[in-house]
């Protein structure tokens, strides 16, 4: 569901299969001495979210920053996770500095046994890297026949309501949840009124930012549609914009992944300790644990079914559900390669001769 | 952090002592067949709403339906909860068509008592009735030095994105959590742009809507400040109103209270029953069995001070956090009463009279 003006315009795309992706992402995070397994979970990760046309956290934004911070020694490119506190149906984890993103599936896999065991399963995670799109992690319970919650406390760049300062990180949460044969429900967004990566990737593509979706560097909500820049010019709005039009609520959904992220996880909130890194939360539920799981994807099924069957609004095609398009956008790229801006595989053919990797195939 | 437009005009106020409203409830309930305990435990859940300042919840606009709901057989008065599925960490329960208002304090308790033995609980509940303000479910959590979340499922009255019918209820989602020497945090709102109840209490104090808060009945949000008016003009938009701003993911929100509530409850969505009444989710999260619970304690007071003495932006007072307006207006109105709107007033005169119930003392 990415607004029209983040997509890579037609003139600057360039086509990569997946598998070819899925190669070169895998090769280059071996090269910076990832471990062949975690290396291919990670492409995974990415190159399922790239599929997903969830651009702002695939390959174009992300890749980039993971290579360096493992270059410059920010990220353990061999983590050892340690489990600091446990019971049948939690795990806290010290992630040993590893990148989230690879080892998020994990965490989520350790929820669904508890899960599994006790009926609901949480596992927070500190000292961690970068966990990448929240909902493919929260995807992986909806694939094993659970209901997945992710989210991730990040940096601070949100300006709580009536302040002047950021206090929070973009702080994403999301919901993934399995039907018999709709697509599944896959639900991932930023409590701030965009997520961060959305305004790198408008700056990449000439997009403006609009109204309430950023502050100036005082707090004051910018009202007016401007120009997207570089990091740093602005702070994030929490999703409202406005007092009027809702902005509690979104600094409300930060406050609590920082509660259920951060705090849960012993690590200080960002506005405690900026360089406190990542901190994730990850929760599975057994459905079977609560109801018949057949009569749950059924009725999914049906509930999906009608979401997507309403009649639209006026000067509307249809309606959609979380997920929906991600799925056919799925279906699509699979088939025909995943659209990357020029740029990005100019980033690609940089990085793959300096490692000394093989060249990302194109079509 | 009600809007000054919400707030009952002075004029119109008429001040009554806690105890006297406390006493008034209960007796109430009592006569429309509610046992002792139960009608106390529905007074507290409305009279603590009252303090709070969430009027939207408090006796002013529930009360009246409750007691109508009990004498034309909608509630059991005498409801016994049935346990339909249970695992370590969860239950799923029946609840005999009590009100949800009164049996949410236990079914939160039932998820502490999960929570103590495997470090999380959730409960779900149907067959039930309205659950009064969810915050302070959660709330019930926090005073026993746990993290308390609780959503309800309600009758549908949200347009998902550029849909022209409603799919959803207003869906509020809460979070409490414990503090050592600051107030807790209280986060409850509607994931729609506004609750449900404010738009009743606007047309009482003669407040207008704000443009996103609402569409008309074909779904096309209304981007003009607008008269409040009686239920059935027109539908609600999900937090963030319109797609630019971020409807998808006030509609994703409510989709998720739907498949945690309803679905893992095993009824119907209202979409697909609308008869199907209310649906509850409860979690209870042992904070001992993730972190140290005093490091958490300490940790939430640096949190929130550091939020509520952050620089205001240019305008603005000070900072608020979810929880802390709310504190401070239960302090002023247990020491100086509950301010009520003359005509609930009115509506208290004729409910005892009729019911034979001594009549409620003001100030």
């Amino acid at each position: 569901m990415i607004l029209e003006r983040f997509k890579v315009p037609d003139a600057d795309q360039v086509y990569v299969p997946e598998q070819a992706l899925r190669q070169t992402v895998t090769a280059i995070f071996e090269k910076v001495g990832v471990l062949p397994e975690a290396a291919a979970e990670g492409a995974d990760v990415l190159v399922s979210t790239d599929l997903r046309a969830v651009e702002s956290h695939g390959v174009s934004n992300m890749l980039r920053t993971y290579v360096q911070q493992y270059r410059t020694g920010v990220l353990n490119p061999k983590p050892q996770w340690r489990i600091v506190r446990e019971s049948p149906a939690t795990a806290t984890i010290d992630a040993d500095r590893g990148l989230g993103m690879i080892q998020g599936p994990s965490a989520m896999r350790l929820a669904m046994e508890k899960a599994k065991n006790v009926g609901v399963g949480v596992v927070t995670m500190f000292n961690s890297g970068h966990l990448g799109a929240v909902g493919h992690h929260a995807m992986i319970a909806a694939k094993g026949d659970m209901i997945g919650v992710c989210m991730t406390a990040t940096g601070a760049s949100v300006v709580p309501t009536f302040a002047s300062e950021p206090r929070f990180g973009t702080n994403p949460i999301s919901l993934a949840a399995p039907a018999r044969n709709e697509p599944p429900v896959y639900f991932d967004v930023a409590t701030s009124a965009i997520a961060g990566n959305k305004v790198r990737l408008a700056a990449r593509v000439g997009a403006s930012l609009l109204p309430g979706w950023v502050s100036d560097k005082e707090g004051n909500p910018i009202l007016d549609e401007t120009p997207a820049t570089e990091r740093g010019q602005f702070w994030h709005l929490p999703l409202g914009g406005t007092r009027e039009q809702g902005s509690h609520k979104g600094y409300g959904f930060a406050l609590m992944v920082e509660i259920l992220g951060s705090m849960l996880a012993g690590a200080l909130p960002c506005m405690l300790d900026a360089s406190a890194g990542y901190k994730h939360y990850f929760a599975a539920y057994n459905i079977s644990a609560f109801v018949d799981p057949d009569w749950f994807k059924d009725t999914m099924d049906r509930m999906l079914h009608t979401l997507k069957t309403t009649k639209p609004a006026s000067g509307h095609d249809r309606v959609l559900y979380p997920g929906l398009s991600e799925y056919e956008e799925e279906q699509e790229r699979r088939a025909h390669g995943i659209p990357l801006h020029k740029e990005v595989i100019e980033w690609f053919a940089g990085v793959t001769k300096e490692l000394g990797v093989p060249p990302l195939a194109t079509k």
